[in-house]
């Protein structure tokens, strides 16, 4: 759980070279097919769909919300830190709308930058506008020049400024009376490259936007009648409470909303009272074919979130029998490191028929802490976050199934772990290539000196982890495992491998 | 300018009538066999053996902590919230002391009472004691009425500090220099019944102690060299940096350490720098068995803590075979509550040989919230913890293991949510009998009427409950699960079933 | 009792050695004539009692309130800070009560320690008492040793506990049905000796109570009906809302109150809703003199209170003109030390005919800070608090008038700043003889080795300080000053010139 | 921008219709003659000058510094409250650098609004800059219209954001190599009209700007070496260790610093390692005289303040003494309503010789408070800010001094204070004229409707107060007094009074 500093404060470090930070975010938006009454107030439904997406940035969270009409009120909350800690019943009940974006974010640098909790919100000549964005900006240096060069003055390091910035700037495109703004965005888009997915609120409704590539995910929902999801029946109705748009399906359970479809790739929905409405689809450059982000399915989202026709979770079971085909291991049981990896893990004991057992207990509880260890607990490393069952694997021969390995530290220590506390062997199968590449598009990846898959020849790793064998899924490997789900999907997929292998579905422009 | 409200202040209701909350609490207790030095500094030790205990509490922690020499200095710092976010590095580097207790707290009282953070520190005629306790006193009433007559002024509800006002009202045994602690904690024992684990710190040393029925855990551990526990191979030495003490043994590995044995019923062991030294055993009244809650078996201990010999995972699984054997049933899949459930789903489903799969992902972020839904949440009940892995369940016939059923209010959201998302059948089986009678030796748990099992029927239940069939597992199933593992114990075991049995080993003696 | 802190937690060091801490403290109390009802909830009216004695205490605040029916609650509530920071809409709501007390601290020690915000509640058999206390026990240590002894366990270093444990442990004076408080409290007060100020709340009624040295001050007033007090008239009314009891009477005019008259040197005085009852007086030893502390009319008590029939402006004012008397001097105009020493420096310059002319314009938001200065800051000593009103001074002699000196470090810095702004000569004289002897008596007062009339000799002092003469008002001087608006005084009167004259009207019995 | 609130969060309302907030604000700047290291670190002088001007703004606090080095780093920190309350050792320790600038603020509005904390800091084309503003922009709405137009997205409500925007949007004036910084403020001073004093920082240096007509206060000094301000003489020295610049002069004492000279109106002062260049003065239009808001005078600054070549303090005896030849009065004494209006009482006195004594007693520790008073309190108004000293008054005829009177409600409760505590009668003498206009220019004026001149007939006003007589000071009188001391001012002076003639030297433009 992230604190912040003393009271109502922060510190802000604004420096004129590096531009862009990466981030890992979660968007959430909400329409109602009603007009606003005290009771059809949506902020709990935009408060607990944030609660949803919580996996994807703890750091902190924002959510604005308007009812739409002619007056033009936004109401804005920002806080760091959980959204269920940092909203009081209060904050929610303040938070009057029929419309609201929400945003929740796990910045990567050091300073928790309080100045940019998203969404941004701005007015502009044709009313407030409020953008969140999940994504990095390949050419984000470009585009700040460009700013700064039509005399723009930007107050934050983030992306989201600068695609707000970008619209309002934008040309009106020949509309008369108020802002084209789907020809704006249009024309943002084009220039913005990837990647991006995008909540804008506008008056009465919201834009939900896709970078062409399909980089980061977006989804879209709709909540049904109450009646409807409590009887004991499965549902079926076509009745629409109000238009839901996320960043991951699985928020819409918690909800009872239903999940619609992806965002495409390149599109540009418009959601208002009325219903859904895809406005345009903005083609990528030379027909290049989508690049979603596969390291979602790896190791990001939530195992119950669908992509491109496909749960999460079948994904990982996938490379686990994979990973069975590939790398089998003469062991006496099959283990997880809890809990991402524990679907692969299961599916790879099916697989070679060796009994799966759990040899680690996770401490829900340790959280981030900002206490230094003492000597000691330095040496020992990061394992006050597992406890061994002892009982289950003690004299025993153990292959550990990890999703991916980064840094490292993490599977050193459990290896220690388990061998003094008894483990014949521990033999490590990781469901995924080594990350080899830094992500420039959105996903928090170390250095590339930091990278273990860069810093130790392959050959020498079982060592370096103490470990008697360490096996990686091939990129073929997860590539199949992921695009054998995919025939479902209704629209072209392709994916990117970029931290895995290299190939950047576009260039950085301003590395 | 001063701030307020939940933060730097507290509500205290005092009321005469009632006394002796339930409390669910975790215990933690170091001392150093070297002297104090910068280095060697003991409060990172306490303060991550109570992040290990985390789950018996999460309202609040305390640590109190002494270097032990002869001015009698103890530093006390408590706070509401999580270990890890309620103490900052100043706190920790401020504990100075090579001893130390900790206590980790979870009330039952709506109000968080900042007055009542354990542990309790008094001054004596003898010098500083503080006192941290588990458990729940059955003659709290009596104890305290004494105490008033006496004349003593008691300044918070609970049994803690009763259990230090009689270890100072005691005679001092005859002992002319100064107070024989020990006569005084027998003495104190004789009279308080059960149920209680402490440890009570005073100078340089600490006693742990658990009463004459065992009813709730204690037990020793010991913190071994670095160089021992960071080597590659199992430890072998039988050097000793400092003694643990703690109610489950499962914190200790975050340590480095090594679990050593359990405090016995009715014994008192002193720990000092040169070991540990059994005092005195206090026998029970009537040769009557031990009586350690069934219940930390079931539900409430980590998985990877060892009672009695066992460890808690394998009792599960034993729980989940012999259910299999009480109650099987032809479906498609097993799968679990996350995530208590889990070793007794797993287990169910090898017995039977039906395939284990997760039809549930839980939300790790959902946590403690006082944001009120709205109707249509409130309707929707508490599956927001709940993602429901769809692919996997999607037309099939389902048995769902859970730990046990209280309210009964979970499992009948997680039967609507499974079925209105496509499962054909969705049968109930439950890993410990109906949870009928209260506890009043420490575990919390709803008055009588709240139970399921009391407001409805057995063979209305699986309607309730929206479920296809609901099955318990017997009494002597789950007793058959726990001894069937004691034997390694080394002192006789019993266990205390009343939540399930309303068999009481004593006499709640002013209910 | 442990209460929170910043981020809801607090340390507190428990020692062995030392006890009873010197406190400057504020009481407040009040009792309703009516009985409860939501308009008629009293805490409103103890809360801006508190805010007017926030001058006696800034560091904590404490409230506890009752509505006195028979089922004996009480509702606490304490916070670190100033009152009206401290306690938000929410609190003063929850503290339902017709009956309260209240308590402001401030601490001489360093820690500013949350466990002993006052009042101090326990339960005792007869029920619920609170105790808000203002003084010093000069024989703390030998009644802590009584009853440690007794064998009761002491859990804050507070003399208002020790108090409570008397209360709680004297014999119930041979009354069959219930304790005679009454007699408790007189057999406690026997015990006692000196200094305090109490207020003891029990049921539906609170003793007020003050020792016999009547060494600190405490004094009755009475709501009167709204209508009274907002009529453009004088008011007229024997009618009684509530009954209000306070350390100083100038907190009653804020509330619309009257002042009636002050609790006498050992009277026990018992509120209720039906009236004010003295109940006893416990005489001094050996016909002593009553001590009242001088230093309240030297410096601790607002200018608007009432002691002994005289206000504390008009004991300054002749403070001036004595002092003008002893020490004139030949300069341009007269000046302040803003504020306390402004009532005695006017009369000055109305005593010698010389003009009265602000020099020093006082920053009233520098408040304390825990900022360190720098060293440019460090050296520059304490001025940030005053600006030099250039205009008035430059060029001119100047004297000085400071209410009291203690350490000498504010004058000597601002006899700096006046002579570089240009004065050209810095006389200072001081309403009150050199402070040179500890109290021990509940006023916080350095060190003998920090005070500067200790630290240099009277001939030197004016070099020390950097002016051109510095001179005190004589012991009999102050004495006179004091004196002479005591004729209007009900009762004996004395006062306690400890810290002047080093004659202590009680022995401290253990220093 | 958002910043964080109670628990690192805030509202914000964002609104299309109204722009240009009002409010009273501090600035303070602040640039060393010596480059960066860890002991020439100004954040120490910068948080202590911005204490010295809180009397200007209490809620809350901003400062920006940097090392003006080549590689462009601003630190900011800003938060809710008084400057010596939000900022903690480290915040200021944080702040490294040796230029920096500082602003306390008072927002009109009812929520305090943490997104718009100043100074406004953004990168621009040519590097960061920070703005910190005080006043008011009299065309605000125009220039909103204007830069939305261009397409600029605005973050916040506030007159900073306008102003930077407008900076970075100007033309380049022509210069080839980075901006014509000069160039662009001198266009934007004419586009903007007024008012406004102004802090630009950038890279190495700060601007100084104060807007053509000086309504809004700034004045330079210089910080002399430790040496010479700690000797016990005169200062005699040119050296300069950093210089300062201030809304107020009084700041400058408690550093140890010489006040130098105003800023004049229209004119830009580079302020840079070297010392303070003019760079360039923005005449006004059609020779207007300057407009420097006269209300500074009569109530906002601190008495030891100079403006124009005059002490405030001074400006305000005279008024007291030609209020004493406007309207005198026949009582026993002459009293203040403490602590602004006391120069203008003393005089006022000295006048007509009748005594000055002190009726009321200040509580200092009042200060805001959010809660809500019960019946009995509102009925009883805002008099628990004053204690009456009864003894002074009783029995005797009053004229009370005030400097000005807004609504009329304290007057009236301090009137009926002293009447029921025994005044025979209380007459009201007004230091300034009746407050009859709307301020647009930076001060917080209520609505029209509001004031209580506009309220109530001047013949009936003083039964509205219940005083036996009003009267206020003519504005020929104000203008006297305050005109009579500018003969030494070094440039033309001129005051805006619309506030009490009505008379506004600009317009506003969007009214």
């Amino acid at each position: 759980m992230a604190e912040s500093s003393a009271k109502e404060a922060s510190y802000s470090m604004s420096f004129g070279g590096e531009s862009g930070m990466r981030e890992e975010c979660g968007l959430f938006g909400v329409v109602s097919t009603g007009s606003w009454t005290p009771e059809n107030n949506l902020s709990h439904i935009l408060h607990l769909g944030l609660v949803g997406l919580q996996h994807r940035g703890q750091e902190s969270a924002g959510m604005v919300t308007t009812k739409g009409g002619p007056e033009d009120v936004f109401i804005t909350r920002k806080a760091m830190g959980l959204v269920n800690a940092a909203f009081s019943e209060d904050d929610i009940a303040n938070l009057k709308g029929t419309l609201g974006i929400g945003h929740v974010r796990y910045s990567t640098h050091g300073l928790s930058e309080a100045t940019n909790i998203q969404p941004f919100v701005v007015e502009s000549l044709h009313g407030l506008i409020a953008v969140a964005h999940n994504g990095e900006l390949v050419n984000a240096k470009n585009l700040k020049r460009k700013l700064l060069k039509h005399g723009v003055g930007l107050s934050s390091g983030s992306d989201s400024e600068l695609i707000v910035q970008l619209l309002t700037h934008m040309p009106d495109c020949g509309e008369p009376n108020g802002a084209n703004w789907v020809g704006r965005i249009k024309k943002m888009m084009e220039e913005t490259v990837a990647s991006y997915s995008l909540l804008i609120m506008h008056k009465d409704h919201i834009w939900a936007v896709r970078d062409p590539y399909g980089n980061r995910p977006l989804c879209i929902g709709k909540l049904l009648p109450t009646d409807a999801v409590t009887g004991k029946a499965p549902v079926e109705t076509d009745d629409c409470e109000a238009w839901l748009v996320a960043s991951e399906s699985c928020t819409f359970h918690a909800l009872g909303a239903r999940y619609v479809r992806e965002v495409l790739p390149g599109e540009i929905v418009e959601i208002n009272k009325n219903g859904i409405f895809s406005r345009c689809i903005v083609p990528r450059a030379e027909s290049k074919p989508p690049a979603f982000c596969i390291f979602e399915y790896v190791y990001f989202a939530r195992p119950d979130t669908v992509f491109e026709g496909q749960m999460v979770s079948s994904v990982r079971r996938r490379c686990g029998r994979q990973l069975a085909e590939e790398w089998p291991v003469d062991v006496d049981l099959v283990s997880t490191v809890p809990e991402s990896a524990t679907p692969a893990a299961m599916e790879y004991a099916n697989a070679l028929n060796i009994p799966y057992l759990e040899v680690l207990c996770k401490n829900r509880y340790v959280g981030r802490t900002f206490i230094q260890p003492c000597t000691r607990l330095r040496r020992l490393g990061v394992i006050k976050k597992f406890g061994p069952l002892i009982d289950n694997f003690f004299g025993k021969k153990i292959v550990l199934i990890d999703d991916s390995i980064v840094r490292g530290n993490t599977v050193t220590a459990i290896v220690a772990l388990l061998k003094r506390c008894g483990a014949k062997e521990v033999h490590i199968r990781v469901a995924s290539p080594p990350v080899k590449y830094p992500c420039y598009m959105g996903i928090n990846i170390p250095t590339v000196e930091e990278l273990i898959a860069n810093r130790v020849p392959m050959d020498k790793i079982a060592e370096e982890f103490g470990a008697d064998s360490v096996k990686y899924l091939s990129l073929e490997g997860l590539k199949k495992a992921v695009s054998e789900g995919t025939k479902d999907a209704a629209y072209e997929v392709g994916h990117c491998t970029a931290c895995l292998s290299g190939e950047y579905p576009v260039k950085k422009l301003d590395w």
